[in-house]
């Protein structure tokens, strides 16, 4: 076996060592079936199990009510980009309200006003996505077809740890990057989509769990293949999901539920790991610099900055030779961001902690 | 290691044993970068890569000409269903022309409706889509956006091995169940398109080749994510491509390479493999029975019956037994559906063409 890196990657990311065990272990062959899961059919009831254990652990993990649906799906965050508004405002009158905290919500803008109004009722672009809103700098109308939100902005690194207020407006949001981190109110939303190369699995696969409801205010006429109500009736199965993709968030939810003990043990590790890092940031006295303000930390991507370029291109240079990896920032604002997902385990963080520690120490003699 | 069957599902299908293997040895991490195709970003210069290898193998085995572009997708060949219409048909006055040889053409045509005309210049249902149409049964006209087909039909077994007349007007083929089967003159062709899970890799990625001037072709303000013209833009990289099937692909194009030789070495077995079983439905005196017509044959999937559905159900059993799985048709039309994609070895079509010998001999004792 080759060594592991610490893989700080923001996205495709660091799956836990149990799941790639497992998968290895089947690549070849699954025991008792002699196919590998990259070659079985989607009509097999091996499959069908697959698919429905998933769903299930899914609804163990979020005590998901009855009256949601569990859709997978293809194409990613941006397919939902498109999706949301085909289904949701395509045709109607009435406005949908976004809140704009990131690159990510900001992105999600273009592609719903090709479908209708859409009201941007918080925009924190001009202080850098360092925050997220308070209540009193947004308001969701209660004519909106849905209000749409990003939970956690993987560029910024800004995290919604409650729910934006939306009243009886049912509530969407794109949980990609911080899906499953924590237990979550499932009751309060419409909808909640997460591409899985954050927290559940490998590029390729999308999750998307609707209320009920939702399905009959979807507009007529859709392309089969873009239809929430079609993908709802065909159980995922309207056409080939990507099978080996769901099989490793199978094993990902069994991860959770069984080694990790669900979501409320989750959090709790993921804001021990998170804290450790913003402890530093803070005692640093300035040499690391965080992003985002406090109160709008994330517990997934940890972004900040060092005093200079030059340090910076040394503080990578040298994660690069501990096997520390991935620490660059995205390309759109530059510093460093380090991705600290539910499969990072402690012990990589407190490797990074050492390191931001010993940096700062050499640097400044 | 656990047994391997022989594995003739229809797709996702039987991968060549040895892209599983080195699947399997570099999951846990690739060699030299401590990260598992799994986990690795997609901004990586290893992805980068992956992607320049995979579309140089292409061209190769295709011998590609220079002005056509190849796309990483995702959603399958329904996707490419609603991104052709979407593209090439909405907000044109010209119709779209369609040959309906099977199951997969005859979905495609209500996805173009909503686009725009379709005239269905050829329609085979009348004869349970056992034979291809003959150059005089169909007729594409010269204004015509585009003229689609479908190269092989999975469920009905016809397959063209020669591309139908469609005279100056651009070309589309869905090639989801024989791409790569054999050299394909792509100078012939506008757009071919083809879901990875027959021949080329696992569910979940999708090829599109199309000629440069389609782009200047697009429909304007469509989705991002649903317009060729930015995911050429991008470069395949407008959104995260699903990257470990990216890179079975791209494992796959290396086996056709530098193990079976290219596609014209690819095609003389696949021919030897088909003329097994064809043969031997032929010599069975009725026993089996063909659903294709002779001229009409598909190389990937050999579709046949049995007298009655008990002598059926007792084939299946008693192939099951033999591990030579997956062989039941599909669910629409019944009967035997033998799927022997290019990673089916030799020993795999000898094993079942045994087989097919002795229930004969053993059902008419």
């Amino acid at each position: 076996m080759t060594d592991r890196v610490v893989n700080f990657s923001p996205g495709p990311a660091v799956l836990p060592l149990e799941v790639l065990t497992q998968a290895r272990d089947d690549l070849l062959a699954l025991p008792g079936i002699g196919i590998s899961p990259l070659e079985i059919s989607h009509r097999s009831s091996w499959f069908d199990g697959v698919l429905a254990e998933t769903e299930a652990n899914l609804r163990r993990l979020l005590s998901l009510p009855d009256n949601y649906r569990v859709l997978f799906m293809q194409g990613g965050a941006r397919l939902q980009f498109s999706l949301i508004p085909l289904n949701l405002l395509r045709g109607r009158t009435q406005p949908a309200d976004y809140l704009v905290t990131g690159t990510w919500s900001q992105m999600a803008v273009p592609e719903a006003r090709k479908e209708g109004q859409v009201r941007v009722v918080y925009d924190g672009q001009g202080a850098q996505f360092s925050r997220l809103p308070r209540p009193d700098e947004y308001f969701v109308g209660s004519d909106a077809a849905y209000a749409y939100y990003t939970s956690n902005e993987t560029i910024q690194g800004v995290q919604f740890l409650s729910e934006p207020v939306a009243g009886d407006v049912p509530l969407i949001c794109d949980a990609s990057s911080d899906f499953l981190c924590r237990p979550l109110p499932m009751e309060k939303y419409a909808l909640v989509y997460a591409c899985a190369q954050k927290n559940l699995g490998p590029a390729g696969v999308t999750i998307v769990i609707l209320r009920d409801d939702l399905l009959g205010r979807c507009a007529d006429g859709l392309h089969t293949v873009l239809s929430y109500k079609q993908c709802a009736k065909e159980k995922s199965l309207l056409n080939t999901p990507p099978v080996f993709a769901v099989y490793i968030v199978l094993l990902v939810t069994r991860w959770l539920l069984d080694r990790v003990g669900g979501l409320a043990a989750m959090e709790a590790l993921n804001r021990q790991k998170a804290n450790l890092l913003y402890t530093l940031i803070d005692q640093s006295q300035g040499f690391y610099q965080g992003h985002a303000e406090p109160g709008s930390r994330s517990l997934m991507n940890v972004t900040f900055r060092l005093p200079d370029e030059a340090t910076q291109t040394a503080f990578l240079a040298g994660a690069r030779e501990r096997g520390l990896a991935e620490l660059k920032g995205h390309r759109s604002v530059g510093g460093i961001r380090a991705s600290i997902y539910n499969a990072m385990p402690l012990e990589g963080v407190w490797a990074l902690a050492d390191y931001l520690r010993e940096f700062q120490v050499y640097s400044r003699r």
